[in-house]
């Protein structure tokens, strides 16, 4: 069997991946060692950032809809006379900074919905019970990418019954190949203990600490008045963490001793001895459960692999890549978030509309986020090690990180193929000046600014209308996760007459006959994929009522069958009657005299630039996109 | 057969009646001379406070996200040298009065999510191609309402192929009974020529006016700038109104001749002999079509029927007993608004749980919408003929309307029945008040009231936080449509201690073996359907944080199998990290004191009192609840 993309592990980095390729009409097929989606327990946490992302394949609405929100986040501790006390409560997500806010939903749950998306398409097969046994690489055609070549040789054979536990790890009784998949690119989401990474000779590095931590996920019956909230509760038993879930479940992280973890194996994996820790810590109030549904006890590891790719052929995700402690609730989202990163720029390669240079960027952007998952973790989880009676400082900063670089929000890729340099702007022939208020583009936490526009970021959002119809819209959600560049012409106010004149002249220049962005979307014509076309915005600050959508130049209004041209890429920045908006400009940044702003398919910023810079533009895609 | 109500006619007004029985358990069958969903066309107005009521069931997303949302209105007339210029551009739904704004999906779209969710219960059978064609009524049974007497004997036949065309409205051509459905109550939802209404020998009463519209569903090309936004246009050509719609779609409503009329209709209803007339008044803009997807030309009339019911078993609703002009989109929402004021009153006798003479409050309740509805129609109708250059007052007027009083958030039933008296109270043995701030009770509009909570309205929504975890909900969202009244405590700031107290007490009378509330309650054990219950609420001002929801009284925290309590009954005016809220008390004009408001199963406001008013309201609550 011959495929374009080969992806082992139907986890969520797995089916991450699937999506994408799904979405882009990408032959693929998906091997899975277990049966079916996870079952219960594993991950739960869900970041701002990663719903933004499931919300651009239209699945936020449903996963937000089941989801925990997880709204505060309460410190315990004990008071100077022994007694349990909320020491404080907050904000868990910061507000302002993402349309969604950290939430919990089962790793069950959100493998099931992003199946249930992938298995629409016609392009990718999802096979369980298998499990790949041998690799066998055609070194001579690594280098040429033409799409009649499958370099990539994988022998896969079927697991027999009973169902294989992926948990432990092992696959030492598996033999003989069933089949070979010629594959041109290979996917390791195969989990801690990947097969892929064994076989390209790489390890995860780092260290294990020597202690223990119970999880168990239960229906608690209790009159602690927190148990719908996250609350981290230290006391002189020992650490805790409540993770309020959906339905009306609630996830617990204890400290165990290594007697307790011992008694639990002894005991067939039994919930109650967890259940007595966490009794213990929660006294002096009464906690029961009407049910315990998963448990489980691990080790602190905290490891990461140097190389995520190899060959621009073979790539890791997810766990494969990075394992550490599940308390900040990180895995599932960096995990996804790999895959995500990924799965645009092979599918741009595949089709032929990028060159194949853009994926080594994926290993370039995703390990100092794997590097810095890696330090984070071990913050937090020395955090939660510390004497009963402490929140110091160092870890109340790590708890405010996890919805900002941790989970995405705060995430700004350094300058690469992908992601343009900014540079300084001259007006008037002697004033200096950026294209947006805010500079700053490093990796760095930037606790005020998720709501500004920084080169290599996601795209943040905003509220603004429908020019044509009034109609309220978070902005992101317009980019859509379809393969698409999306290039979005801050036009200002273009009531006014130079502004406008500005406005003309940029769009003379998109449409002349030489444009790449004319060249990209000649493609739009021929297939109905829009994988490496460009859709062009114009948001502006004028006023809506005096603006006639017709009389706009025609870039911003492509042609539509139903009705002459499509009204929906005009927005305007200002306040609606019912929900607010208006402040686009402001929050992003962005001057009274515009900007152009390019988001590649995965919402990421990857040029800034005045109004006339269509130059730099040009020159900047001319690099990434292959010739037609 | 037998069942407990024979619906005629699945179209809005049907299937909303057929909808409550479906949530309520009742046995019901729908008979429809159609034989699928209205194709095209028809009605496609949908009020805020239809989405409203549809969201009470768990439809509002679905229906918000298909349908278009109108939030502008124009005004377009000519300038004194004859050019088409904008006069006016304003909200089309008025901020704040409702979570949702006037939207517009066709009536096909419509009846088939009404009657998707219809079909998921095994107790309605909706059956297709067949009419009803003999009444026969055992008059000496109708007095006596118990379950196992079907006084109402209808024969039905199938009806043959061809398809039988609706709009004929004939029926002579229908022979033998093939089925007598013996029912305990029959509704007519047959619309303008409804068979039931005529078999009671029932006229809708009042006037034709001389005067033709032309209706037309267009995918429209122009270069027109409001296609988008909600029209109306006044010519010297004739007036039009412009209506955009789901998809790409757009209606329109244009004055014609009788010539144009008569030319319509001799050139087999062909829809271009109506665009002709749109683009006479539209130009200098010119307009064109993609598609024209359906048409029609109507005589307007304004007519009402003064009998909404006979022997407390029969009931007309919608068309049936009203007709007027589409113009104002108000024809499917008071059709529905009236099959759903209804619907919870006849499950609520037919489960045994309220006397029978609740059943007399539907005429009471819906003759006067039926009767200002008619008086509303002919002032839009007035405005629409006004000559080609003014938008007088009373106009403007009876827009703003539209969204208030028709719509159904202005209407606050007189009290009945099933509506209390609002009383005036003595504090501290001589000061006065009115338990709200609002004492208005009147069916009249009060455009600054909508947020305001009146005796009789709908219970308006407001933005209140989860006590257990602080997220956010629309306070209305909470009051589903599922046969319960809800019982909703605004208790006050209950961390002081005074106002503490006054709760503690009132949660005494409400668990006191005596009390009607709890006899109510007692049902929620026994049947799997809460037809009758009552679900008590409680909404205080206190700081969230300073208030312990597990040491609340038990009445606001029922039991819970899996929890030990439900955490979901207690909710905080507080403002939220993320999305407002904390104006609840403000906006519905609650005194710091607090008070007691009762909503029937359709969320209008049945009794407000103070907090120590059980007396009166178990009093108000034993003339309507049967003894089980």
């Amino acid at each position: 069997m011959q495929v374009d993309v080969l992806i082992v592990g139907a986890g969520p980095a797995g089916l991450m991946a699937a999506l994408w390729m799904a979405r882009t009409g990408i032959r693929t097929l998906v091997v899975e060692r277990n049966s079916g989606p996870t079952k219960a327990g594993h991950a739960d946490g869900l970041e701002s950032r990663t719903i933004e992302i499931l919300d651009s394949f239209g699945l936020g609405q449903k996963v937000w809809n089941k989801s925990n929100h997880t709204i505060d986040i309460c410190l315990w501790n004990k008071t100077s006379e022994g007694a349990l006390h909320r020491q404080n409560i907050s904000a868990n997500s910061k507000p302002g900074w993402s349309r969604f806010q950290e939430s919990t939903l089962g790793q069950s749950q959100i493998e099931t919905i992003l199946l249930e998306q992938v298995l629409k398409s016609p392009y990718v097969e999802v096979r369980r019970r298998t499990a790949p046994i041998s690799l066998h690489i055609i070194e001579t055609e690594l280098g040429n990418h033409r799409n009649d070549l499958h370099p990539i040789h994988v022998g896969i054979t079927a697991i027999p019954e009973p169902e294989f536990d992926s948990t432990l790890g092992g696959d030492a009784t598996l033999e003989g190949t069933k089949e070979t998949i010629q594959a041109r690119y290979l996917l390791g989401c195969d989990g801690a203990h990947s097969w892929v990474r064994k076989q390209l000779g790489l390890k995860l590095e780092g260290a294990s600490r020597d202690v223990s931590w119970g999880v168990l996920d239960a229906f608690p019956i209790t009159d602690f008045p927190d148990i719908r909230r996250r609350c981290i509760i230290k006391s002189e038993f020992g650490n805790l963490m409540i993770i309020p879930r959906e339905r009306k479940l609630v996830r617990m992280y204890v400290q165990v001793s290594a007697g307790l973890a011992n008694d639990y194996s002894t005991k067939n994996r039994d919930p109650e001895v967890i259940m007595r820790a966490v009794q213990k810590i929660m006294q002096p109030y009464r906690f029961g459960a009407s049910r315990l549904e998963w448990s489980t006890i691990y080790t602190v590891g905290h490891r990461y692999c140097r190389e995520l790719s190899r060959y621009e052929r073979i790539f890791l995700a997810g766990d494969a890549v990075h394992t550490h402690s599940p308390k900040a609730g990180q895995g599932m989202n960096v995990s996804m978030q790999d895959s995500y990163n990924l799965g645009w720029k092979l599918a741009s390669v595949i089709h032929g509309v990028a060159t194949q240079q853009i994926l080594q960027t994926y290993h370039q952007e995703r390990l100092p986020v794997a590097r810095r998952l890696i330090e984070f973790d071990k913050r937090i989880c020395r955090g939660m090690l510390d004497a009963e009676n402490t929140f110091d400082e160092d870890h109340r900063k790590a708890l405010v990180e996890e919805n900002t670089s941790m989970s995405g929000l705060g995430i700004a890729y350094e300058p690469n193929l992908v992601v343009a340099e900014l540079t300084e702007h001259k007006a008037n022939g002697t004033e200096k000046f950026f294209p947006i208020a805010n500079e700053e583009t490093s990796l760095s936490t930037q606790p005020d600014r998720m709501k500004a526009i920084r080169l290599g970021a996601r795209m943040p959002s905003a509220l603004v209308l429908g020019q044509a119809d009034s109609q309220p819209h978070e902005l992101q959600r317009v980019f859509q996760s379809t393969g698409e560049w999306h290039f979005v012409v801050f036009g200002g106010d273009i009531v006014d007459e130079q502004q406008r004149r500005r406005i003309d002249h940029l769009a003379n220049a998109l449409s002349s006959p030489e444009s790449i962005v004319r060249k990209m979307n000649t493609r739009r014509l021929l297939y109905p994929i829009p994988v490496g076309c460009l859709s062009i915005y114009l948001v502006h600050s004028g006023l809506r009522t005096e603006v006639d959508i017709g009389k706009l130049p025609g870039v911003f209004r492509p042609p539509d069958d139903d009705t002459g041209f499509d009204y929906g890429k005009v927005f305007v920045d200002n306040e609606s009657y019912h929900v607010g908006g208006g402040k686009a400009y402001e929050e992003f940044g962005i001057l009274p005299r515009g900007c152009l702003v390019l988001l590649r398919p995965d919402q990421h910023i990857a040029f800034i630039g005045d109004l006339e810079d269509t130059n730099p533009l040009e020159h900047f895609l001319e690099l990434i996109v292959s010739e037609l």
